[in-house]
Parts: structure tokens; C-alpha cells; sequence
């Protein structure tokens, strides 16, 4: 897209704020559900500003235009807001406001800022609405201004749902909502209103297809004691699905008819919902008719918590996508130089080689395939226009995973082509010992990711270098491959929720290298949350690592590692020829036996 | 004491509570200003329960009483209890209630709590009023029980007060109060009541001898925008402190005037004050007739970055303490066995050598000297009645730190006396490496002691050890051992504050090893934080260490440590050399040199 066109969307935007007595307009990015991946028609903010990373925040005025996103992003906004007049907002670095404190800054009495209600969770139009307010302020949320703008805005999305399988969830709907329901009376109240679409994922036991990765139906919850309405579009429902509902008490109402019910039910007590994800609509519709509870949705936790059904198949699944991507990094390594290669190229070569594998659904996130410094942007995304040609020097950054009928797989490997710097080695062997020395906490019930980051982290901070990023997150089931609440993070940001590691819970662990305009780096692997002992001190409890994909050793040297980063390298290394050896071809596993070699 | 007077003391608490209509009676330890020490005066639950620490609150009913205390007391706890027929609540292990929670299950409706408010902090006051307010359970606040049963009691102490001269301070009273209003104004406040001891010294630039190893003075300020009220016993009111007062508009008024003040004052704005120290009955008198608004002590933070003087200071004081402590550790080596040793004498021994040192104006605590497993009771303390002998075998664990003119000191080692078994030496190795990975932590800016406490903790951690406290805590000027806000602890508890590490601050550095009936090691540094690089990544941040005494190479195993952790204790003990030795006698200086080769 030309951003001549932007500038052109932008004085067609001030123009519909003009005719509505709006002086702010703030175009988030979100779909009804605060999903993180959203549809093309949610695509607003991109829309207006060309920045296409997945978080990103767009404030208009008469006098500004200024879009906000985080560290992961600020090279690609960059690049992507050349000529638009947008200015880059970098959040969190020092001295740069938040979207809130640049409005209370820049806005004066007897203003409006407007937004859609639908698209800004309720917790942020509160804040808002309330600190605005204070200032005199006017907010207006019913109105989505890009309507009369983007006049070839793309539908809704609206795939048949499918039903999974006991052997596949290993709990029934009944025995879910029965939890969900004791954590609802454990805060005494009668309804539970749910609008995140993995959490009703989970919850039904089925899959959709509405947002891209993410095998999720647009849809809402209205859990009862009783029954539960589920709110979905008509073409989304089969006779399979209508049968299951009836069956389990669920009564099926349309997508859209959510509005009418919350404003027509006779409510008999308190409804409970999530303030950081329900919409600022459909929260003030609620909470106008009845009382409301503010607590993170009961099903967020038990969905993160897997039972032994599903990591018993994640095993299997992880195993498969070793294979994958073990076999796709010797293919790069025997083809580069000798066939045509692009970053592109590389994107669509591993993701043919998870189609054709058995329980394939779909990717979990589009595949990153960085080459030399388009890898120090860490949510880069090669098109079949823009790409680099990959030639046998410097490392390629691969970061993808799948989502197959028994688990979500998300790795990343940095792989040598070439020749590459003692700069790139040192901060390789910095990373891969972050990465294993995560791998191998031993830590009492309780922790949190915030008390084991700096064990991930601290090779780089010794060498007074960061990574501007969690080293890792939480990982759903047959559902998005960011999930929450557990994640390890350092930074401590008031009112943030801190969930402690349960055991069943999966967790990323990513450290990485990012340095802008010359090369990055990223080793990912999927981690377990399990029990250890238990012993007078308290439970103690550590991690099962799922994901066994060779490190490359052309890229690892033994004096930027301590021995026992050696160690462990050398015994992980043993451990992904054991597993991966006997599903690959007789060259394929002789040369894993050499890059498999102990240090 | 013989734990039969318990019985009979508990006894006429139970008359008198039935005489007040109290059906249960709460005395937890405090003086009331919340310190951490309080003076015999105060100590009303270690009357009525024969429980000696410093931390312990007795709840007494008609059907039981009930001791709770921290896992650095359980064993200590245990013991002192037995024959009081009082039950031990451990606190913070699993399934044990909390004091509210005890009081919830247990009181009925109509029944009523007693408590002397002013021993009482308003947060668990407010707490305890709403909490058991709602089962319909009255409070009653305004009677101390013991008054009428501890016929002995010792008076209120009193001592006169000594103001510091600049050089020692590095800032007047007048920069102090400045900032401390600044804080005040962004809080829009008009009016701060503080009660905490140790901040009213550093805001005063003056020091009381009131609380045994805490150099304050009982008083409490009330800070206008003009002036500042001092409430203080009148004969610790020197002629000398009334001119200073006087010269900054400094109010002086009698301690026991706070009441009556706060009841006459004429409000013309909000009240700051900090609900987790100024006590409930206060708290009460002022919010009763004014506006008030719950903070930390503006002067906390500011008391905890010390200033440039503050520092130069301390180096130079911790290095004589450090000289003592080492020579302390020769004389021991050298006369055990040959003299006639006990852990009293022991203890008496290094208080002797601290009190002639220049500058000596207390012990910063009492000191702690435990021999083989009474080494394992963290606040263990031997008597002259009471104590164990000490021969040529095993540990001595010794933790003692001095008040100076120029600095607080806090300091463990734990010291080899002669055969020591293999799992001593793997767990004194083990602490060590937790010492000094935590000292040679490299970290961003942001972070808190929450974010670093896994490297100090980690050694043991990966044995499924642990040791049931914090890594370390902040450490005073002339003040207190112990001060807030910052320290390094990894449990997240709901509501607790949390300081990111600032330049300036100081923090102890003390993990351990706790073998009930066995042994206890502890090896303890005071670090300062500092600023490190500051590139694109942020601002990074490490230690000075202050402490530099020998850790006992005859319990070091470089089996159990690492290459890194060798080189770094090496390196450590280079310095501890290059700083000692031409303070120490030739013998001294030849002993150290074989204490401190490399591993």
C-alpha cells in the first residue's frame, strides 16, 4: 500500500470526526473479543496507518496522528510509517507517554475523544472515561467511524464449528462447566458473561475457524446455574453442533442477538466477567441492568492447567513437529547455494511441510523467517513482494509452529548458512545459555515467571544487553498459541495479574538477540510445568522440556558458555538424536548425529 | 522463667477479659510506632506467653491460646512454649490460618475482640474492624489488659536525644523536609503524620537511644507546609535540640500531647499518613475529624537512597567492622579448644572488640553466636544462663553488625572450628554460591529483589533445599538493621509493596542453610546498589559489596561449585586481602593471606 493513500484515509477520518463532534479518535487494535490475532475486518488501525504488526494503537486528532507499539515492533513501525506523517510512539521506552496520560496531556475541557465501545476492552474505556471525565471530557463509544471509510471492508468470518472428541479433550462440557460453576458461587454470583473465544473454545469442546491461526468461533457465553446461551453466528452451527447443544442445555441464540439479551434478561443476581477482556459495550450493558463482579474469567485458568489427555497428545504432536522442523533445517542446510532461496521461499517450504502432516489444521501463527538483520525484527512477516534472498552466510531466523488435532506447537531456531561473525557466536552462545538454563529451574511452588526470568535472561544482562520482550508465554491446546495467565516475564507494571506456575501448564521459554540493522537471534522451546519433590521445604517443581530441534552448533562456542551450559547443551543435544533419529531418513539422521555431537 | 507463671499469668488474663467483655484478646509485638525492636516495656506477649522473638502475636480465648510466628522462630518457638499449653501457629505453611483467618472461623456473632489500639497498626486494625464487623463481632480498642496484671512492667524508656552533625548526614533538615513536601503537594495533601522512629530520625538529622540497637528517640512528627509539630518525652529534650528546633521551626511538644493534638488541631486540608505503621488507635483519632489519604512514609524512600556522604561514610565504617570481624574469626581459630569457650563468651567476645572501635555507639542487633545445630535457630541468642559449649569440632555461626558514627553494620559468617561432615561442607559451598552469584548480579533498571532472589537462592533450589525467609533486606544509615522498602525476597503476596532496587540503596546478602538438630550456616554481605552501563537497552544496574571478611575456606568444596563461583570467591577473597591485611597484626596478616589463596 502506498502511503499517499494513508494520508488520504487519515483527511477522510478527520473529516467523519468533524461531522461527528469528535476531536480525539482512538482506533485500537482488537476485535469484539480483544483477541490478539484479529480478522482483516478488524483491521482498522492498519487501515489508516499501514503499521500491520499484530499490536498497535492509532490516535488521531486535528493536529496529530501518533501510533503506539511495543518493542518487538518499533523497527517495522518504522519502516511502515514512512510518509504517512503518523508519529511513532515507542511504549514503555523512558519519557514516552501512554495513550492515556498523552490524551489527559493534549486534550482540554469540552472535548470528545470517540472509539468504538466494541473493539476497547472495559477495563481501558473505564479508565478512560474516568480520568478523562475528571477533565471534562466527553466520550462517545457507539459509533465506528471507519464504516462510512472502508467502503470494501471484508465480512465478518464465519466458519462451521467442529466437535472434538473426548480422547481429545479428556473432560466433558458437563465436567468443565461444573468447575467453571464452583468458582462462580465461590464469588457468589448467579451469571457468568464470556466473551473470549478460546475460553468458550475450551469450555464447548469445539474448534472454529474465524480468526486466522487461531482455531476459535466468533461467538459469546452466558453461563446460567442452569444452562448456558451461546451466542454464534447461524452459519457457524451444523446439525452435529445444534444436537450437542441441546444435549448439554446449551441454548444456541445468533451472534448478534448478544445486545438484545443482555438488555432483556431478568437478572436475579451478580454477573461476573473478565474487565480485561469483555468489551466496553457489552459491559456497560450489563453492568446498567445488574450487579457486576470485575474477576479474570474462571475458565482462563483451568483452560491453562492441561489434564493428562491433553499432554499425552501434545507429546505426540511435539514429537511430530520436531520432526518437521528438524528435517526442514537439513533441507535449508543441503539447498542453500544450490537452489533459488528467499525468505518467502523458506516461509512456504516449512509450512507445506506441516500441511501434509498427520492431524494438521492449521498453522498457529504466521511463519517468521528472518534472514540476517530482518531478523532483529522480532514479528517480521516476508511476503511474496518483500523478501530477501538467502544466500550460504548468516543465519536465518525461523519461528513457527501448528495446530494439529492434539496440541499447539510454536519453535524457533536460528540456523547457520554460512559464514557468520565472533559477535554473532558470542551472542548465540549467550542465548542458548539462557535458554537451557530456564529449562533446568528447580524452583519452590509459588514462583512465578517473574522470579525465574533473569535465569533465561542473565547471560545477556551480564553482557549489558536485553531483549525487549517476555522471554516466554503461555501456549493454548488446540487453541491460540498466546495464552494466559502464566508467562515469564521480569518487569513488574502495576495492577498486572502474576499467576503462579501450575503444574500442566505450558510455557515458551525465547530469549533472543535483537540488534537492528544487523542480525537477530531467537531459540524457543516448549516447557512443562511439573511437580518435583516435595520434601519439609515445600513443593518443588521444574520443567518438562516438549520441544527437541538441534541448536546449532556452528553458531555455539564453548568459551562464551560455562561448563555446566555445556553440559546441558550436550545432554539436550543427546536427547533430540534419541527421539528424533529412528523418524528420519538415513542421510537426515546421520547428519543429526553430527550436529547432535557433544560440545 | 518457669512456664507455670504463663499458666497463672494467662489465667488472669482470661479474668480480666471476662470482667471487660472480651471474648478474645490480641497482642501482637509492638511498641506504637510499629518498630521492629520494642523496649521491655512493650514486651506484653512474651509476659503472657514466655516467646522471646522478635516476631509473634498471642491470641487468647476462653478455649484456647494461640502463638503465631515465622519459620525463623518454629524451633526456637517450640521450645520456649512447652508447658504453656499454648498451640504453635506456624505461619505461611500450608493449611495454617492466618491470625484473621483463625478469628473469622473461630468467633461467633455478639462475641467481641480486644486489643490495646496503639500496639495494633491501622491496616490489620481496619482489616480486623471490617472483617469480623460483618459476622456482627464488636472491637474494643481502648484498653491494654496488662496494665492491671503486669504489676512490674518497666517504664517508657527515655533517653536524650544527640543531633548529627552535617559531615555524617550529608543533607540538613531543612533539603529533607523539602522533598518530603514536595511528596506531599503531588499527593495533594496538606498535613503528614508520622510515626515511624526511624524516619523521624533521618528527617531530624538526629538520633535517641529509646529501643535497644536502634538508635531513636520515642516521638512522633505531624509536618505542616509551614512548620512541623515533634512530639517527644521531655528529658530526652537536650537545651541543644530546642535551639535547633527552634532555628527551623521545628514545634516541640510532650510525646504524651500527640492525643490531645490531633483531637484540637483545626484541619484545613488532608492527613498522608502510612497504615502499615502509624497505629490504629491514632489513625482513628485523625480520621475521625479529617480527610486522610494511606501511603508509604514520603520519608521512606527517600531515607533508604543513601546520599554521597551517607556512602563515604559507610565504606569507611565497614571496613574497621570488617577488620574486627576478621580478627574475631583468628582469635577464634586460634584459641578454640585452648581457653575455656562457650557461645556466650563468644558472643561477649566480638560485642568487646565492636565497643572499642572509633566511632561505636551500639550494637546494631544482638548478636547471634549458635554452635553446631543451635546454628539452625535463625535468631537464636545465647545467655549467660543459657548456652552451649564451645569445643575444636564443627561451626560456629556468628551474625552481629554495630552502630557507628558513620554507618549500620550487618555481617554472618560461619566458622570452622575443627572436623566438619561432607554435607556440611556441600551446603556451606552451596551458600556461598548463592552469596556471590547474587553479588555479581547485573540487571536492568525496574528491577525489584523479587526479580534477583533466585540467584542467591538457586544452589539450593537445585537440591530441593530451601530456607524459610528473604536473601537479604535493606540495611540503615545509624538507623535500624533492618528498613525498608527494598529487599530481596521471591514470594509475591497479595498486597505486599514492592521497591525496584535504586542507586543508593543498600541490601543485605544472607542465604543459608537451617538442619533442625544439625546445623545452620549462614554467610551474609551488605551490598550496595549502583549504576552500571547505560546504553540503548536500558540502564543497567549491579553491586558494591561492602563486607569484606574471609568465608571459610575449610568448608569450601569445588566439587559443589562451579568454575565460575571458584573464580568469583577467589577474586573476592583477593580483595578481602588487599583491604585487611595492613590493618591486622603480622600474625594476623600471615593467617589471612593462607585464609584467602585461591580455591
Amino acid at each position: 500500500m502506498s502511503n499517499v493513500a494513508v494520508k488520504e484515509r487519515l483527511k477522510l477520518l478527520k473529516e467523519k470526526m468533524e461531522e461527528n463532534g469528535i476531536d480525539y479518535y482512538l482506533i485500537p487494535t482488537a476485535d469484539f473479543h480483544n483477541s490478539e490475532y484479529v480478522d482483516k475486518h478488524f483491521k482498522v488501525r492498519e487501515f489508516f496507518s499501514n503499521f500491520s504488526g499484530s499490536n498497535g494503537s492509532l490516535v488521531v486528532s486535528r493536529k496529530q496522528a501518533g501510533l503506539w507499539t511495543d518493542g518487538r515492533y518499533f523497527i517495522q513501525a518504522e519502516n511502515e510509517l514512512k510518509g504517512t506523517g503518523i508519529t511513532l510512539f515507542r511504549m514503555m521506552e523512558e519519557g514516552v507517554p501512554t495513550i492515556l496520560e498523552y490524551l489527559e496531556k493534549e486534550m482540554t475541557e469540552g472535548e470528545t475523544l470517540g472509539f468504538d465501545g466494541r473493539v476497547v476492552d472495559c477495563n481501558f474505556g473505564k479508565k478512560l472515561s474516568e480520568k478523562l471525565g475528571k477533565k471534562g471530557i466527553a466520550i462517545k463509544y457507539e459509533k465506528d467511524l471507519a464504516e462510512e471509510i472502508w467502503l470494501d471492508r471484508p465480512i465478518l468470518p464465519c466458519h462451521e464449528v467442529q466437535i472434538l472428541p473426548e480422547k481429545i479433550c479428556g473432560q466433558t462440557y458437563e465436567e468443565k462447566v461444573a468447575k467453571v460453576r464452583e468458582q462462580m458461587k465461590e464469588k457468589n454470583t448467579a451469571y457468568f458473561l464470556l466473551s473470549k473465544l478460546d475460553d468458550l473454545m475450551w469450555l464447548l469442546n469445539i474448534r472454529g475457524r474465524d480468526v486466522v491461526c487461531n482455531p476459535v468461533a466468533l461467538s459469546y457465553g452466558f453461563i446460567t446455574m442452569e444452562n448456558m446461551y451461546y451466542f454464534i453466528q447461524k452459519n457457524a452451527v451444523t446439525e452435529e453442533l445444534r444436537e450437542y447443544c441441546s444435549q448439554y442445555n446449551i441454548i444456541l441464540k445468533d451472534y448478534h442477538e448478544i445486545t438484545g439479551f443482555l438488555k432483556d434478561f431478568s437478572y436475579e443476581g451478580t454477573v461476573l466477567y473478565d474487565g480485561s477482556n469483555l468489551n466496553y459495550a457489552l459491559y456497560s450493558m450489563a453492568a446498567e441492568r445488574a450487579e457486576t463482579v470485575d474477576a479474570p474469567n474462571p475458565t482462563e485458568k483451568l483452560k491453562a492447567v492441561k489434564n493428562e489427555t491433553e499432554l499425552k497428545n501434545m507429546r505426540e504432536v511435539f514429537l511430530r513437529d520436531n520432526v518437521i522442523v528438524t528435517k526442514y533445517i537439513y533441507w535449508l542446510k543441503k539447498n542453500v547455494g544450490k537452489i533459488p532461496l528467499n525468505e518467502y521461499t523458506a516461509t512456504m517450504k516449512i509450512d507445506d511441510m506441516r500441511r501434509e502432516a498427520e492431524g494438521f489444521l492449521d498453522l498457529s501463527f504466521e511463519t517468521i523467517a528472518g534472514y540476517k538483520e530482518n531478523a532483529a525484527m522480532m514479528h517480521y512477516e516476508a511476503t511474496a513482494e518483500n523478501n530477501k534472498t538467502i544466500e550460504p552466510e548468516g543465519m536465518l531466523l525461523v519461528d513457527s509452529g501448528g495446530q494439529y488435532l492434539g496440541g499447539t506447537t510454536d519453535v524457533t531456531r536460528t540456523i547457520v548458512l554460512g559464514e557468520i561473525s565472533e559477535e554473532i557466536k558470542k551472542h548465540f552462545s549467550a542465548v542458548a545459555a539462557g535458554m537451557i538454563r530456564l529449562t533446568h529451574a528447580n524452583f519452590l511452588y509459588g514462583c512465578s515467571g517473574r522470579n525465574l526470568d533473569i535465569l533465561a535472561r542473565g547471560p545477556l544482562w551480564e553482557m549489558n544487553m536485553d531483549y525487549k520482550c517476555g522471554t516466554g508465554h503461555g501456549i493454548g491446546y488446540i487453541l491460540n498459541v498466546h495464552e494466559g495467565p502464566q508467562n515469564i516475564r521480569w518487569k513488574f507494571s502495576e495492577g498486572q495479574k502474576e499467576a503462579v506456575l501450575e503444574e500442566g501448564m505450558a510455557v515458551t521459554n525465547e530469549p533472543g538477540v535483537y540488534m537492528e540493522g544487523s542480525h537477530g537471534i531467537r531459540t524457543e522451546n516448549v516447557l512443562l510445568v511439573r511437580k518435583g519433590e516435595k520434601n519439609g521445604d515445600g513443593q518443588f517443581m521444574n520443567f518438562e522440556t516438549l520441544t527437541y530441534v538441534p541448536i546449532d552448533r556452528q553458531a555455539l562456542d564453548k568459551k562464551y558458555l560455562t561448563e555446566r551450559d555445556i553440559q546441558w547443551i550436550d545432554e539436550y543435544h543427546e536427547e533430540v538424536y534419541r527421539r528424533l533419529s529412528t523418524h528420519l531418513t538415513k542421510e537426515e539422521a546421520e547428519w543429526l548425529r553430527e550436529e547432535t555431537l557433544p560440545l
